[in-house]
C-alpha cells in the first residue's frame, strides 16, 4: 500500500512513524510550506491513500482546487484522510463521484476549542483586551464589563464541540439555548430556531463545520435580530 | 443623625437617596476626585456615621492617613461604613482604640471578580492577549496554549470569592486545591499548606483580603517553588 502524507515527517513521533510504516510505503512532505501542484503530484506518485493537511495546499481558503488536481493524478486512490475536523475545504462531490471514502477527525481539539470559545466570550464580557491595550499605552481607564452568570448563551451547532461549550457555559451559570439542523437532546439545553436564538441570546457561540451551507449563516441581517443587546459591547 | 458620604450623590438612585434621607442629615462629596483634608474635614463636619470610598481620599494606596485625620476631626463618630470588601486600607487599630465599629461589603462583586479571575486565567492559558497584540501589528503567528481541563488550580484564600472561583474552575474540569488560614470544607476542594499549593498548582488564583498579613504573600521566593511549571508561560 502506497501512502502519501502531506505533513512533515518530523511532526510524527517515532512510535507513530513505526505504526505508519507497518501499513505500507509512506511518503511525507518536508515542511508545511505551500508546494506547487507539479511538485506535489510527483511526491504523491501512485498513492492509494492520501493523508492531507491544508497547509501544503496553500491553506484552507485555497486548498480545494489543488487538492482535486492532486487526486486527479492518482488513479488508484482508495481513501482520503483529513487531518482536520472540517471538510468544507475539499471537493466532496468529486470524492463521491470517484467513490473515494473521506475520513476526518471529529474529536480534534474538542476541549481546546471549547475552552478557547469560553475564553473569547469572557474577554468580550470583561473587556480585557481593550483594557490591556489602553493600559499598555499608558491610558488606563475603568471599563465596565458585565457578568455572564444568568445570561443566555446561544450555541449554533450542537455537535461535539458545541456540546462541550454548553457544559462549560452551564458550569459558569449561564442559561444555554441552541440551534442545530437536527434536534439534539442535551441536558439543560433548550433547542430553538435560529431566529429565536438570535433574538434571545446575550452571547452567540458558533460551532458549525466549514461548509457552503454554513457560509454567511451569521451576517448583518441575522445579527440585526439581536441588535439591541449587541450594541453595548461591539 | 449626621451622616457623611464620601461619594457623589449622583451615584445613588433616587430610591437609595430617599432611604438615606430617612436615616438622618446626609452630606455627599461632589465628585470622585481627591479632596484636600481641610476640605474633607469641613464637609463631614459633625458626622456620626462616615461612609467612605477610597477615591476621595486619594485611592487605596494613599487613603489610610487622610482617613484617620478625617476621623480625628469627628469626636462624635459612631460608625465607619466602607464601600469595599477590603479593609486593609484603613487604620483598624485606630478604630479599635476609639471603639468605632467598621462595616465592609463582603459580597461586593463576588460573581464579577470570580468570573474576571477565570477570564484572566483563560487568557494566559490560551495566550489571547499576546496573539491579539501581534495580530493587530500584522505579525500573526500560531501561539500554542494549553488545556485547563485536568490541570490543578491552587486557590489562596477560600472566602466568598475564592469559593466561587473554585466552583467556576470545577465547572471547566479543573482539579482545585486551596490554602486558607483556617481550614474550610468545600466540596471537591482539597485543603493544603501554602508551600504544597505552590508546588502542586498549574495555576494560582489569589483571593485574600488586602491586609498587612497578606502583603508579599506571593513573591519571588514563593513562586520559585512552582518555577518549573511556570517557566513556559510567563
Amino acid at each position: 500500500m502506497r501512502i502519501a502524507v502531506l505533513n512533515p515527517k518530523s511532526e510524527f513521533s517515532n512510535e507513530l512513524q513505526a505504526k505508519l510504516n507497518n501499513l505500507g510505503d509512506i511518503t511525507y512532505t518536508e515542511s508545511r510550506r505551500e508546494y506547487p501542484i507539479e511538485e506535489l503530484t510527483k511526491l504523491v506518485n501512485g498513492a492509494e491513500i492520501l493523508a492531507v493537511d491544508p497547509d501544503n495546499l496553500g491553506g484552507f481558503e485555497k486548498a480545494k482546487e489543488p487538492l482535486t488536481k492532486v487526486m486527479e493524478a492518482l488513479p488508484n486512490l482508495k481513501g482520503l484522510a483529513l487531518s482536520t475536523t472540517a471538510y468544507g475545504w475539499i471537493d466532496l462531490g468529486y470524492c463521491k463521484k470517484r467513490k473515494i471514502p473521506v475520513s476526518n477527525v471529529p474529536g480534534y481539539s474538542l476541549e481546546s476549542v471549547a475552552e478557547h470559545a469560553l475564553a473569547l466570550m469572557l474577554n468580550l464580557a470583561k473587556r480585557i483586551m481593550v483594557t490591556d491595550r489602553k493600559t499598555r499605552e499608558g491610558r488606563y481607564q475603568l471599563e465596565m464589563g458585565f457578568e455572564l452568570k444568568g445570561k443566555t448563551l446561544g450555541i449554533i451547532g450542537l455537535g461535539n464541540i458545541g456540546s462541550r461549550m454548553a457544559e462549560l457555559a452551564q458550569g459558569i451559570g449561564m442559561k444555554v439555548i441552541s440551534y442545530n439542523r437536527s434536534p439534539r437532546n442535551k441536558p439543560g439545553v433548550e433547542m430553538v430556531t435560529l431566529p429565536e436564538l438570535l433574538r434571545q441570546a446575550d452571547a452567540i457561540s458558533l460551532h458549525v463545520t466549514d461548509s457552503d451551507e454554513a457560509k454567511n449563516m451569521i451576517n448583518n441581517d441575522s445579527l440585526s435580530l439581536s441588535d439591541e443587546k449587541r450594541s453595548d459591547y461591539c
